[in-house]
């Protein structure tokens, strides 16, 4: 197997992006930022990201069994699922790695630049009346959520595994989710039933969920404990990838030349607006800049809405100049906590919310 | 304009991809392989190429306006165009540049591999009907196409803009579509209304139309004379890419290593099966190959049914044996035009339909 798949890499400075890189970025795709301007993402539009295959799952003989420290083990099929009580949640969600092909040395993996993002309803049955009717043991600390994706990643062959705490998982925002949009599910966003934990990066979302297991120590497996950890050298164990990093986008304005994607702009008034989301404490606050982070200037932010994990949107009035811009924004939340304009590198590639920048050119 | 939009380039032997390609590639996406697995692709996994940025048309303001060389100029909404009659057709569609970043060198764009595909039934009236109604004077030669997406390309600022002859465009398939699998087109497949022409590239199907004009001579708009031509040097005429090229396609067999995407079966039978499709003549035959090229055997293609323009599913039986192996497939057409195993090199990096390879390791 090690001839197929070998360890993780960074790229030499200067690299361009390699075969392996571009046969993620072909099947995987992110959210073409213009389609921030709807609250929820068109059908299609959500960013993928997809591990191994998408899985042939079809509804009639999807099972998910419950099992491990619980008092009554379960296997429910859909219809026993939708005979629980429901709940809809609007939720921005983000790959880990967004921003991973800006950051230098780059990490090799899929290449992000920041498109990685989409926000969806999704409905389901709140997880905690799962555990509840399931009876977790007190001997339990954790919960190991089992997709039926299969691959290979750095010579381990595994079904797609990861863990949240029980507290964690009890959260009553956290769903297995059977629809999206009102629609159910589509095949490669976890048909039919996915994990859905509002506020965290896409990772810990399990799709075609068919298995939760209870268990007593810490999960170790390869999602958990291999990938998916800050680190700055292959060999430490690392900090692990959780909550999503406060971030502001901004909606290029104008329109784009087809290859370089340089957005093109007459002189005079040019709204601005964008959409701005933290899985930590909520955005208070947007600044956007003209000059390329040099000085920055407050940006009109949506009122707070019922929607905790959904971003917001933002607007800002700007005056167009012939020449060429680089316009970026950043966003501050309730905790102080600010988007940086500098990336923090780690080797996984994870969490760079640096400021993104879109360079304008505008026309005389 | 010409600092931000530089002309089109091959990229230098062996030189990884770049930053503008990569920019392309995760906006834009294609189908993964497995999901041929579906008569119609799902919603959100067929290919994507959007040329500029996804328009913002809502359907109530909406309007198509038919003129230039017709007796009775048009104007019409949503409502008018849905009172006249309508068809569906299934339609297998393949962006012109599909297979461009195999091809060496490499022709700097849209960097697709194989995946630049998707099939769909789209509902909508006959282009005809409405040609009718308009009256089309007997000089006119082409009908422009005009699509409401706008942007730059090489230096020149347009509107997205095709054309077709009357008789091509007077095929009774040819259909202004509103809807795509029974449901109203999504904003990035062309909503509300887009020009569907089965068999045909991608370039052709106009997405967002809102005018179609009747002209009295060949159109030499960008997107029909300086785009989409077939050139061995930047300043030959070229003839026009058309029609799609036969090309027969794998689901990639077991499951995948996450980064290198080879293929990982255990020794024993592996059922393959994968699609063909032409533009041209229809597909009478696929032969697949265990070996790159080597040997090849015949699959079992599908009956023919009543779906002209769409894929046909092929079967074929293979015994894994340990080690690597490299499986391709190829289509034939009623015709004797034979997909090739080398590729078609052209600066455009057009219709390459180079026979896929499928990398397979058979564990011991």
């Amino acid at each position: 197997m090690d001839e197929i798949s070998t360890p993780g890499r960074v790229a030499e400075p200067g690299a361009g992006i390699t075969l392996h890189e571009l046969q993620l970025a072909a099947r995987n795709h992110g959210l073409p930022l213009e389609a921030m301007r709807y609250d929820l993402t068109p059908p299609g539009l959500h960013y993928l990201l997809i591990h191994y295959d998408i899985p042939y799952l079809p509804a009639d003989a999807w099972r998910l069994r419950v099992d491990g420290l619980v008092d009554r083990p379960l296997e429910l099929d859909l219809a026993a699922l939708r005979t629980m009580p429901t709940h809809t949640v609007r939720v921005t969600m983000e790959c880990a790695g967004n921003g991973r092909a800006r950051l230098e040395p780059r990490p090799v993996s899929q290449p992000w630049l920041v498109e990685a993002i989409g926000t969806a309803e999704w409905t389901g049955v709140p997880l905690r009346h799962v555990l509840a009717a399931a009876g977790v043991d007190a001997s339990a600390v954790e919960l190991v959520f089992t997709g039926a994706d299969h691959g290979v990643e750095r010579g381990v062959e595994q079904d797609y595994q990861r863990s949240l705490t029980v507290a964690d998982a009890s959260e009553p925002d956290v769903l297995l989710a059977y629809a999206m949009n009102g629609a159910p599910l589509t095949p490669q966003h976890g048909a039919p039933v996915r994990l859905v934990t509002p506020g965290w990066y896409g990772m810990a979302q399990v799709k075609w969920l068919v298995r939760i297991e209870a268990v007593a120590t810490p999960f170790e497996g390869f999602q958990q404990a291999t990938a998916y950890r800050f680190r700055q050298q292959p060999d430490e164990p690392g900090e692990p990838v959780t909550r999503m990093a406060p971030r502001a986008l901004l909606v290029p304005p104008g329109f784009p030349d087809f290859m370089s994607r340089v957005r093109v702009v007459r002189p005079g008034p040019v709204p601005l607006e964008g959409r701005a989301w933290s899985g930590r404490s909520p955005v208070t606050a947007v600044e956007v800049s003209a000059d390329g982070g040099g000085t920055w200037f407050p940006a009109d932010l949506d009122p707070p809405n019922m929607h905790r994990w959904a971003w917001r949107r933002w607007r800002a009035a700007w005056t167009a100049t012939p020449g060429t811009h680089v316009l970026t924004a950043r966003a501050l939340t309730a905790d102080g906590e600010e988007q940086p304009t500098a990336q923090a590198w780690n080797r996984g590639g994870f969490a760079n919310n640096a400021a993104q920048h879109v360079e304008v050119h505008c026309l005389t």
